[in-house]
C-alpha cells in the first residue's frame, strides 16, 4: 500500500555529506560573546554568516528593551494581534515603521514569511503576479496561497516582464513583486525599470525589503529610498529579523490595503502575536537604525573591502553589491568541503547549495556586520585565501587585475 | 483599469460595526498586571478571552528563563535553522518535547502556523489529506502548499470520513488530520473512531494538539494521550504560545519523517529562528507542565464550573468539553454588542464572527487561566447574567434544569 511516509524512507539526500563529514547544517550555536564571535559545537568561531548586519542582536539597549517588555508584559501574547494579542508596543512599531517607511500605514506579522504570506489576502484569481524568478520562496508561496496566477520573469530581465506585462490578461489586476536586495545574489532589483513598466502596464509594484532596509537609502529604509522610488513603490515589505535583531516583518502601504490585510490575512487573523519582547527589541532598534547611520556605512565598507579583498584573491562573487557576499564554488561537494574547511579555519559561513541556487553554482555565502573589526576581516580573508588555494578555487598566485565591486550606497 | 488593490477600496466590511461602536478586534492592551488582569486602552478588566490557559506567560520562572537567554544569546537568531540559527536551546527543546510527547524525534519551528505548513513538505500531488471542515485554518493552508488533494469531512462525521476514505485512489497517499480539541468549538475530536478507519484503510494520523497540549492526558501531552492512542497517532502538532506561554510549535513523530520535515519544509527552511529568548520560555514552560499537574487541573476545574454556571443561566456552550467556552448568540449584531458589554462590564472576551465559525452562529468565546481565583469566575458569571438578560440572550429567570458539562478529564 502507498504510504504518505514513503518519500521521507528513500530520502538520502544528506547521508553521504554527513558519511563525508562536511555535513554543514543546523550546526549548533552552544555560547554568543556579540555579533562577530561565537561558539559552535564548543569551538570558538567567528561568525561571517549571519544576516544580523548591524549588530544589533546583541546591543545592551535592544536586550534591555526586550527584558523590560517581557517583565511588564510577559513572555507571549497568547493569541492572535484581531482577538486579544494587541499591545500598545505593536501599535508604536507599526506607526514608527510605517513613518520610517514614508507610508500611510504598516501592519507588523510575527515572522517575515508571514508577513509576504499576508499579500495572499490581496490576490485573488482574476490577479497576476509578475515575480522574479530569484525571489524569497515565502513571495512564490504567498502567491500560491492567493490562488493568483504567477508569471515568473527572468531574474532582473525587464525585456521578460515586458513581454509577460504585455500579454497577461487585459482584465486582470496586476502586481509586481521584487526582492530589493536578492538574498542569496546580494544584487539590487531594477526598480527604475520595474517602475517604469509598472507605469506602462497598470501594475502595482511591491518591494521585499528583507534585506536592505536599514542599510540601503539615505535614511536607510532599504531599496525604495535608495533608487528614489519610494512613491512609485505600492507596498513595502521588510523583516525585523535582520537589520532589526528581532523577530517579524512589516507590510507597509496604503492605509485602505493596509487595513484590509489586517482583516483578512489568514497568516495574521491565524497566528499568535509578537511577543512583548520582539516587538520592543524592534522599537529598540528602530532608534538604533534612525539616529546612528555610521552603523550602516560601517556594514557597507566592510562588505566592499570583503568583496574587493576577495577579488583580489582571485574569487568571484558574482553580481553582488551589498553586505550579502556569495562566493561562487560551483560544484556542490567543493563547496561543502570549502565550507567544512573554513570552519576548520575557524571561520563560520554558509554553504548555499541547490535548490536555493541553479545547479553547478554552489556558493558560500558570507557576511559581516557592524561589529566586526579589520582584523576580523583580515582573519577571515586569510582563511579563504588558505582554502581557497588548497581546494584549487583560486590560482596560487593572485590575479594582476580584478573588477573591483562598488557598493550600492546613498548618494 | 482593473487594479490589485480594487478589492480593498470596495471592502466595508467593518464600517457599520466601528460606526455603532461594537468593534470587538484589534482592542489594544494597554498593560498587564497578571494573566488575569490587564488594561485595555486604559482600563483595567479581567481577561477571560486569552489562551494562556495555564497563566504561564507571566509567570516569575518563564520570565528569568526568557531574559537569561536574551543576555546569553542576544535578541535573535538573524537567520534561518539550516544555516546559522540553531542553538543549543532548541536542540533541548526539541529533544524535551519528543520524550513529552512519546515521539521519535520533533522539530520546533517559530509559530504555530509555520509548524502546521510545514507538513506541505511530506504531501505532494498524489497524496490526499482527510481533513476535518472545522479543522484550524493553517492546516487548511499547508494542504494547498503541499499540492495534495484536500477531501474534508463533516466535522467529527467518522461515517463520512469512512466514505470519503472508501472512494479515495487506491494508488494515494492518505493523511487524516484534525485538531485535538477545536479552537472555536471546544470539542474533542473522535481519535478512536479516526484510528479505526486509519487503520482499515491505510492512512497516517496527524493531530493539532494546539489546544489541548498542556490540558489534556494524565501527563499533559494532549488529546493522544486522552484517549490513550498515543501508539496510533502519527504525527502530533501543538503551540507553544497557548500553555507554553511563549511562541512557535512542534512537529513531533517518526526521525524520518522528522529529519525529511527539517531539510524540505520551506515554512522553516525560509524563516528565522526562534530566538532565544522564546525557546527558553518554552522550555520553562515545559518544566512547570511536567512538574505542577495541579495547574492544569485548576484550568479544567475552573472551566467546568465556568461552563456549568453558563448554562444554569441558560446560556448554550455547545459540544465544548474544554476550557474553550464558546457561548452561543447567533446573530452577528447581538454578538458584538454582548461582546461590548460585557468589556463595558469589565470582563474581556472574544467575538467569533463569521467566517471563524458558520453564519448564524456567532459566539463569544471564554477562557480562564489557571491563575483565575473563584471570584474571577464569578464576576465573569455575574457580568453574562446582567448582559445576557439585557440582551435577551437568556430568559430573566434561569431554566430549572440545564444539561452539565463534564469537562473531558484524565482518568
Amino acid at each position: 500500500m502507498p504510504d504518505v511516509f514513503d518519500k521521507c524512507r528513500t530520502w538520502h539526500a544528506y547521508e553521504t555529506v554527513v558519511t563525508a563529514g562536511v555535513y554543514p547544517y543546523y550546526r549548533t550555536l552552544t555560547d554568543r560573546t556579540d555579533a562577530t564571535t561565537v561558539q559552535i559545537e564548543g569551538r570558538q568561531v567567528l561568525m561571517a554568516g549571519s544576516n544580523d548586519y548591524l549588530g544589533l542582536s546583541t546591543d545592551p539597549r535592544v536586550i534591555a528593551a526586550a527584558t523590560t517588555a517581557a517583565h511588564r508584559f510577559g513572555t507571549s501574547c497568547s493569541g492572535s494581534r484581531l482577538l486579544n494579542g494587541t499591545l500598545t508596543l505593536h501599535e508604536e512599531l507599526e506607526a514608527r515603521l510605517a513613518a520610517f517607511l514614508h507610508r500611510e500605514a504598516a501592519i507588523v506579522a510575527t515572522t517575515g514569511y508571514q508577513t509576504n504570506l499576508a499579500i495572499a489576502a490581496l490576490l485573488g484569481r482574476d490577479d497576476v503576479v509578475f515575480a522574479d524568478r530569484r525571489n524569497h520562496a515565502s513571495l512564490v508561496d504567498a502567491i500560491r496561497l492567493g490562488h493568483a496566477k504567477h508569471r515568473r520573469y527572468r531574474h532582473n530581465d525587464m525585456a521578460h516582464l515586458k513581454e509577460l506585462l504585455s500579454t497577461a490578461d487585459p482584465a486582470a489586476g496586476r502586481l509586481i513583486v521584487t526582492d530589493g536586495v536578492f538574498s542569496m545574489d546580494g544584487d539590487l532589483c531594477d526598480l527604475p525599470g520595474i517602475v517604469e513598466l509598472a507605469q506602462q502596464h497598470h501594475a502595482r509594484v511591491m518591494v521585499d525589503s528583507a534585506h536592505d532596509i536599514g542599510l540601503l537609502g539615505v535614511r536607510g529604509s532599504g531599496a525604495a529610498e535608495h533608487f528614489r522610488l519610494e512613491e512609485q513603490v505600492d507596498l513595502v515589505m521588510a523583516t525585523l529579523s535582520k537589520c532589526f535583531g528581532s523577530l517579524g516583518g512589516v507590510l507597509a502601504g496604503p492605509a485602505e490595503v493596509i487595513n484590509y490585510v489586517r482583516h483578512r490575512s489568514r497568516s495574521i487573523l491565524f497566528s499568535a502575536a509578537m511577543p512583548p519582547a520582539n516587538a520592543a527589541a524592534a522599537l529598540a532598534a528602530l532608534d538604533i537604525i534612525r539616529t546612528e547611520p555610521e552603523r550602516r556605512h560601517r556594514t557597507l565598507d566592510l562588505a566592499e573591502a570583503l568583496h574587493n579583498g576577495l577579488r583580489a584573491l582571485g574569487f568571484d562573487t558574482g553580481r553582488s553589491v551589498s553586505p550579502v557576499v556569495p562566493v561562487h564554488i560551483g560544484d556542490d561537494m567543493t563547496c561543502l568541503r570549502f565550507w567544512t574547511e573554513l570552519f576548520a579555519e575557524g571561520i563560520f559561513t554558509n554553504a548555499v547549495m541547490p535548490p536555493a541556487v541553479p545547479d553547478g553554482q554552489a556558493v558560500i555565502r558570507a557576511s559581516l556586520s557592524a561589529q566586526h573589526t579589520d582584523s576580523h576581516l583580515a582573519r577571515t580573508l586569510d582563511a579563504f585565501a588558505a582554502v581557497g588555494r588548497r581546494l584549487d578555487v583560486i590560482p596560487p598566485i593572485p590575479p594582476s587585475t580584478y573588477q573591483p565591486v562598488s557598493i550600492a550606497r546613498a548618494t
